[in-house]
């Protein structure tokens, strides 16, 4: 295909290799940045740069920062006495819009004996060690298999110390159908349900 | 929303300022820039950097390329007795996929009166000193108001020249169904109407 300049096709290479960017999107992103002034697009570039250079690992609760602790374990405003323990980063974002204010660990992946992720391959000896600074531990990792399964190991080996440990509760999700809802999810809204409080 | 580290933040608002890259589609990229090597991040802002750097607009044909005249004005082995005008240059990689294979001269836009951009914006003088090198002239404009407007105009002002000119057939969509097809097109498609070859 000479009839793209050979930088321009390592643009739209680049891109696609993205996820849920294709080749026909890849190519239309790859457009934009031809046709986008060369100040917008360095200051992009330059930015991709400062993420890889500047994010790092918290050392106490393993979120991306740009400090280490990061800014939300280092908060005196947050409730100490809270953790909530997610699989991902990206999970916090979610649970920091329901209003939760309490600290977090985050595991950086779930146990997969199948794939040979085992409890040494996640951020699970570090939890064992502060979780007694907490009343409570929250699991919140993914209602997915290997996130059940997660969740199960880190209750069972929490179980023998003196604190909470409770799970996101699985039911009906707000706005749905019963005629949409699996068996299983019902199954759960049904054994959990709640009693109306007056 | 602090618990972004800014770095990451600024990176997900550039991806969202891409065309058809919404709020929640550049969070998921800016996640995986996060996630990938250093190397590849710093490749791609390298990649963007380039495309800027390195491509610019063909002298002849308005086509973007490496170099000026492009590869496709200096291609011997190409006809250079017929000339296709598209609005874009990436019509062109549209255009190559059908085996076309004469020249281009890209216009760089439509007339469009409404929004002050007439003849003298778009490359419309050189198409007309260097039209009488050809033999036919196959204006492939898209099939809009101002496509087909641009089309027209410069059709009447070539009309005096000895060339053929001619544009892209109107009729129904390969694997199109009669009942989901405008009256327009249909109306088209009759008029155009084409006999069997025996």
């Amino acid at each position: 295909m000479s009839y793209i300049p050979p930088s321009l096709e390592k643009v739209i290479d680049q891109f696609s290799k993205f996820p849920g960017i294709g080749k026909k999107t890849a190519q239309r992103l790859g457009i934009h940045v031809l046709k986008s002034k060369k100040e917008d697009i360095f200051l992009f570039a330059q930015s991709l740069i400062d993420v890889k250079n500047k994010i790092k690992t918290c050392e106490r609760c393993h979120n991306i920062s740009e400090s280490s602790p990061c800014e939300l374990c280092v908060d005196p405003r947050r409730d100490s006495s809270l953790l909530c323990v997610v699989e991902d980063s990206s999970d916090i974002m979610l649970i920091e819009k329901t209003g939760y204010r309490g600290l977090y660990h985050v595991l950086g992946g779930t146990l997969s004996p199948l794939d040979g992720i085992g409890p040494d391959h996640i951020y699970i000896d570090d939890l064992i060690d502060k979780s007694s600074n907490f009343k409570e531990v929250i699991i919140s990792t993914n209602a997915s298999i290997d996130g059940d399964a997660t969740a199960l190991y880190i209750q069972q080996i929490l179980s023998d110390k003196d604190i909470k440990i409770s799970r996101l509760a699985r039911g009906l999700p707000v706005g749905s159908q019963l005629e949409y809802i699996d068996e299983a999810t019902l199954t759960n809204a049904i054994e959990n349900r709640t009693e109306f409080n007056d």
